[in-house]
């Protein structure tokens, strides 16, 4: 993955030297220590990549990039309080190390600093990027609300869970590789499909986080199988085995969500979610969705080729199966 | 106050036809609640008149009213939620009709809300209004940092109180009047000279504030007098006080926090501070920034008489007194 590396690296490189201020060390401090937790730093990536596939570099790009780097990282800080998360690529989260005021107002001041990204671009391209941005950032909190609203509800449907997933996670992404072709100043069509080819690439690559966690093999995942059925989490497998499940089925279900037995808990769920086929029906959501982020990229009309994002959505999705 | 009174019921009117979309309801609701609980609206009637010295109408200029309108509300449901206050006007504030991760979630939206307001304006002056705005907005999150880190420092300057009540509420009075200006299409010197006026005009009604927490006649305070004394508050009186006593004094400050006669501890920090000449200082501290605030507006070079911006300053600083 050579082409990739190359593109985090310099990234990596923008990030580590981004310089806050170094008054007041309560609101920056947690932001140094934020930013340089690591990640796959995929989405300033699209965004470089997007904007390459109009002629222009890096340098060109990396406003835009960082705006959509800062931004996903202002969500998870937030996002991580309101989860109540001690963790967070298994080191301590802003709100855990610090404290809760300070995890919101270095979340705020992040948001705004990714804002700051955006009005260094080229200023005949800042309205177009802002009003993007904006569509995008509110979506993101939309997400985040439906999300927690899900959790006291048993009724959401798996059309709903998609859309919460597209707007959580996915409109993001989408962002990122259209602001690229803002920057590379394409047409609206050019525009439009590397925008669907992100959303698109997220929904899958978010229902593939939720086949892995069952269904992954567990030093490829890095992380222990189950943890969701464990947690009694909404994800498209346990909302789709619910909707499938018959009245005896659904019953067993319920029940399994107070089994206190982990081992048991998860074959179990397994056995059941077999016999209502989950993992094949979530396969075909997931390939739907990459089929049409797939053929949204192959309509693109551009004199350079898509290549790189080719083998960036190969690299996310042969990952760990 | 017939002009003052004709801004305020013109940005009334665009709050309370403002339209948040009605779903997530748990995500908009606690916004339509919050942006219809009140206040003076002085900073968007800043941007207004502002913009109406360079002959720009309320229509031209109320987006960037808005924009202001919102990022102050937007800071207010946030610093309740650090500040655990309960009522804000009267009323129950966010994180407490509802709860914390909504109150976090909805100041984020609101945030961008903001930020979209920006967007709906020529697109031209749009990344002069978005740098603006970023820096303000930096510089609020910083003041607020500061007020934090102040509660638990006992060597805190006057200088530094100023600089953080600078940051924490004046460049946005500041920002609101240079909006106006930057719509007006004005120059530099202008711009440069309106912010000067809002930011010492609101370091002076800041300071007005603390003053007339202990010094205000109830009735027109609309509250009881010596609250920040009773909370052991940092104020600029409380920081003077400490700055100018002698050891003697000092201890009897000190003494002073941990008094529980309400009454006593009043009082007798009034003797002190009569003996400080705290009052004295003080006001002469607000005269000053009035007095540069004032000298700024003069300098304007406009077609159009700054008479309603005198009159807004006049009105603020004749309220209680």
């Amino acid at each position: 993955m050579n082409i990739l590396e190359s593109y985090s690296q310099h990234i990596e490189k923008e990030i580590s030297t981004f310089s806050f201020p170094l008054k007041p060390a309560n609101l920056y401090d947690p932001l140094r220590y934020f930013m340089t937790l690591g990640g796959k730093r995929m989405r300033p990536m699209l965004t470089l990549m997007s904007a390459k596939l109009f002629g222009k570099s890096m340098e060109e790009s990396l406003h835009a990039a960082m705006s959509v780097e800062l931004f996903h990282n202002f969500s998870l800080i937030h996002d991580d309080i309101m989860d109540e998360a001690p963790l967070r690529r298994a080191k301590e989260t802003v709100h855990h190390k610090w404290n809760t005021n300070i995890a919101i107002l270095s979340g705020d001041v992040l948001l705004v600093k990714a804002y700051e990204q955006i009005s260094k671009n080229p200023p005949h391209l800042v309205p177009t990027l802002l009003n993007l941005f904006n569509q995008t950032a509110i979506e993101v909190c939309e997400g985040q609300q439906m999300d927690m609203d899900f959790e006291t509800r048993s009724d959401v449907t798996s059309e709903e869970y998609i859309e919460m997933i597209r707007l959580k996670t996915s409109v993001l992404l989408g962002c990122a590789l259209e602001m690229g072709a803002i920057i590379g100043e394409t047409n609206e069509n050019n525009r439009q499909l590397l925008y669907q080819f992100g959303v698109h690439l997220g929904i899958a690559f978010q229902i593939q986080d939720d086949l892995l966690d069952l269904y992954g093999i567990p030093e490829k995942v890095g992380k222990q199988v189950g943890g969701d059925v464990l947690a009694n989490k909404k994800t498209l497998l346990s909302i789709l085995a619910k909707n499938q499940a018959n009245t005896t089925q659904l019953k067993q279900l319920i029940a399994l969500e107070s089994e206190k037995d982990d081992t048991r808990k998860i074959e179990e769920t397994k056995i059941l979610f077999e016999q209502l086929l989950i993992e094949v029906r979530c396969k075909e959501e997931m390939k739907k969705h990459h089929q049409i982020a797939m053929t949204a990229l192959g309509q693109l009309k551009t004199e350079r080729s898509a290549m790189e994002l080719e083998q960036l959505a190969e690299f996310l999705f042969h990952r760990e199966y």
